[in-house]
């Protein structure tokens, strides 16, 4: 895994990305969906406890995650946030090749302050997401009371360009109400854009995955019902995304330009010249290998098999095989 | 986040720390359990779907997580990686108040050839863990032959000194069969060491997560019965460990030496010139303030109100605070 | 078990009651929460598939469960429905210590067009349920034009004593649309009636549990995602009327009328008469007894002991144990 | 639901049958699993708690429940008990068809002494279960000690024949030791009979559903962590007898005998006269049904459709459909 960390073009603004590795061993995480988070705290604060422990979460299901620490007090002055939130959705996507991410997955998740300022991106982004999660947010006009600055209603934003939606709230929430939400999915439903809402009869404000690890250490920030959010969510994001792929061995064939190490065994046994190859350096493989094998590149079985190649061999066998030529079918 | 690498003593092993960040809103995660994972690979590889994916899982639940790559091939005669995991468990040990870890509360977790060293390290080591997590482990003496060196058969080393484990496996696993589990469960019975175990009919070897993301892109790679491994796991670890502290607002006070901006609005609150100080300042806070302040440090406060002090008068009040003397009751 | 059927007043019209066996076992299950069913079927049939595998769910859980089968077609007139199901809740609060029903546990469960009988008695009923639950529920009056009758809309009719309501629905809903629920949901809003809402995006209408049970075999009738509903739903109750005791050991002790068979073991250890007694007849149960002992009846312990004691001797300790006296602290 | 009682053979033994209703709309439900259950009580007693509770839990997942109250005490010298087991495997099978029973998925579900007659009858009976499901079983010979007569260790009469089994079982339990799951656990993998265990560590003996309504009130019989095991057991048995169809528009055509209401719309579609009798009597039907309706009977269809059709129309409808000849293709 990779931390890297980037100021933006506001002071004070930085984003911060979590980067999974890739490996040979995983050929199919090569386009991972991507979450960018935006932290609550009234545009005052950006709540350590909606950062990190919910970039971990993100990760844990296989996704890269990004931190987007933005304007705040003074500098808060709408449009500056949804500035900043616009400038990194154009670094996400920018950089998605590079970061292993596909670039029509990337979700963005807000809660409170943050979910405004998520709901403003997903319905007045100059680059949208493909995906919005909304964690009690602000979205009425009216709740511009408790922000340094006024900010747009954004329920009155949404069009049918607003992206699938995911929400919770508690009914409880006596600093954002309930009704926010509601309206929310009223106007979602007036543009028909699909969405999930839960909406929990207890627990305060400000839970954030709603367990211990971000409870302040406090009884009232952890509700067992209200941590069901995280698990409902990826759940839709599977779905609204799709699973990341495990039937490589049913895909349609990759062209092969060239025969080498990092081509599937699959490909390779096609070409008897290669098979031969193969045989002839490496006879455990055995001429049926296990079906599985055939969707893996042959330099992983190598490397698996352990010493029955050393370094010297697998380079000679990496050449041969580069040598022979592919004849397209 | 941080993550570290380390180049331990023996040529070409390193082991690589993922470390959450703390937080002052996060007062209760100063002291994180942490779990040491050992990838397996035949003693001839370390598998990277049982590395960064497993680390990510954990340090969702709040743990810091360590991987190492240890001593493989050639390099890999008995007790060499046993050494490795010693010198690692060691380091981690000898970093714990800086890493924000829980000296007691540092567990092992290896799948396949990684769970012999794991086992290994939990009978055997030094430096013992505090519990051990085992994924279709290699237990028996005859695994050997699977081996490039001989190793010890771990089930004839179980001690009472051996710490609670966790152990889950695939009846179907034809690579490294169930016998080996039951063989350590047998010997973990007869020595009164608790343990939990899960035994799945269905799963081949090497599922690591079971989930697509692990899978190599293999359908046969994905278990979702096997995939319950995970959250069995971590309901087991909050059973050995404990969870985090979620009741501050009930715990004996700490002792105050000093006032100041770092300390609990409860404890301030008792003292009336820190009180008066305090609602000179900041009048919003009001003569009762809400119970679940009482618990958060008058800094954290400070920060979430937003523009209410600015830099210069927080220093103030800071100052001033430190100027009271403590009277102990 | 027992399966009870009662043909209220009007024609057609059957309750169909199932109701749990008590056993001296389970001294905490003698007042159980019950729930009364409204299958859907737009005012003109009742699902099958609405009906008993609910009612399953709800024993599995330990509740009473009722069917109600209430007027169709052009029997339906309302109030004409709305009186059946005044009915049948009159009936089972009236049997309640019969049928070791909790009087003020009674929840209304309702899909489709039972889900606006259920709210119709939850808001204007002469007998209001304690618990309201709500499966794609018609709300709006609107929805009269799919029904045989007009229908008032239960959204206007919301109070401050409309009981606590969970509520589940498909955005997907092509014939009963989501609009509905959010209705019902910005007017409990309104009166500050507690809710718990989940909103799914995928999903037709009617899908009843939405496994595949309830199926009747089509693939579009099995929706993992929102077959989550009923044990959020089971979470949710639980919340709301609580849970069953588990600390009958720690319970204020009953007050003794008599001593016998059907006392506490702990009760009658604490009369020294008894406990002779008792030691006489059956040595086996020694000087301290185990704790958990002491929350259970003496005759459930013989029956469990076995032949210990045969049905003559039994008889004679029982008589012998009414003959003590009790003297009250 | 009916609920059926036989007298067996022998003296106080008793078979409870719990039936689910068949529908029309359910008919992907007319070839349900079965589950035989044998309560506890160490051959002195048939707990309740671990008798009709675990009967619901099965109902819920549409299976049909049975429980065995089979021979005691005195009447329990081996084989009695086990003849009582294969009385009422014996009256199931023959009723299979009668009480809508798939005959070869009928799963014997036994705890503590009642598992091990649920062993004996998996590995000696006459009539073997298809699927065996043990808690906290008693397996070893030597467990005679507690009972009121020896019986045979069952793990030494594990053959290939045994069905797969299902085995939970608690570190802690002082009364049956873990050592006897281990023991038919090793049994089984001795006969490849493939096999599921979870064993948890913490619990006490006889926690049946280790929830509160199996609890008798104590706090130490109600174990969130064990109480896992009946949803681990259910996927796992639905892996076993496979899920209830819900591809029925996917399945081959069953062959139609007859027209009438009974017959699929999709089946009546495809012939023309049917088609035009049909849209001739209820043209609201439309030329081109919804698809998922072909699925369904027609008589199905109209009773939801209501009023469309009074009885005597659909009467005459089903006598026109029934002289229309079929002719196979």
């Amino acid at each position: 895994m990779k931390v890297l960390s980037y100021d933006l073009s506001n002071t004070n603004v930085t984003l911060t990305g979590y980067l999974l590795d890739s490996s040979p061993e995983m050929p199919n995480m090569k386009q991972r969906p991507a979450v960018l988070i935006l932290p609550g705290g009234g545009y005052r604060a950006c709540s350590d406890r909606e950062a990190e422990p919910i970039a971990m979460a993100f990760l844990a299901e296989g996704y890269q995650a990004f931190i987007l620490r933005y304007s705040l007090n003074q500098d808060a002055a709408f449009p500056q946030p949804l500035n900043d939130a616009e400038e990194a959705m154009k670094l996400i996507r920018t950089h998605s090749a590079e970061w292993d991410i596909h670039p029509q997955k990337i979700a963005v998740c807000g809660f409170s302050a943050g979910g405004h300022l998520a709901a403003a991106l997903s319905t007045m982004g100059s680059d949208r997401p493909d995906a919005l999660i909304l964690g009690y947010p602000c979205i009425l006009e009216e709740m511009s009371a408790i922000f340094p600055n006024p900010v747009p209603g954004v329920d009155q934003k949404v069009d049918h360009l607003t992206p699938p939606t995911f929400i919770f709230h508690t009914f409880d929430d006596k600093l954002v109400p309930v009704s926010n939400s509601l309206a929310f999915a009223d106007a979602l439903t007036r543009q028909n854009v699909p969405f999930e809402m839960h909406i929990f009869p207890t627990g305060t404000h400000g839970l954030s995955l709603a367990r211990p690890q971000t409870s302040m250490g406090l009884i009232s920030m952890v509700e067992p019902s209200v941590a069901q959010w995280f698990s409902l969510c990826t759940n839709w994001m599977t779905r609204v995304f799709g699973e990341f792929a495990a039937d490589l061995e049913h895909l349609p064939e990759e062209e092969v330009l060239e025969y080498s190490l990092d081509v599937k065994l699959g490909a390779l046994w096609k070409n008897d010249s290669c098979k031969m190859l193969i045989l002839a350096a490496m006879p455990e493989i055995g001429e049926e290998p296990h079906p599985d094998a055939m969707g893996v590149p042959l330099g992983v079985i190598i490397e698996y098999a352990g010493d029955v190649l050393n370094e010297e061999k697998k380079m000679q066998l990496n050449d041969s095989l580069r040598q022979i030529p592919v004849i397209h079918s």
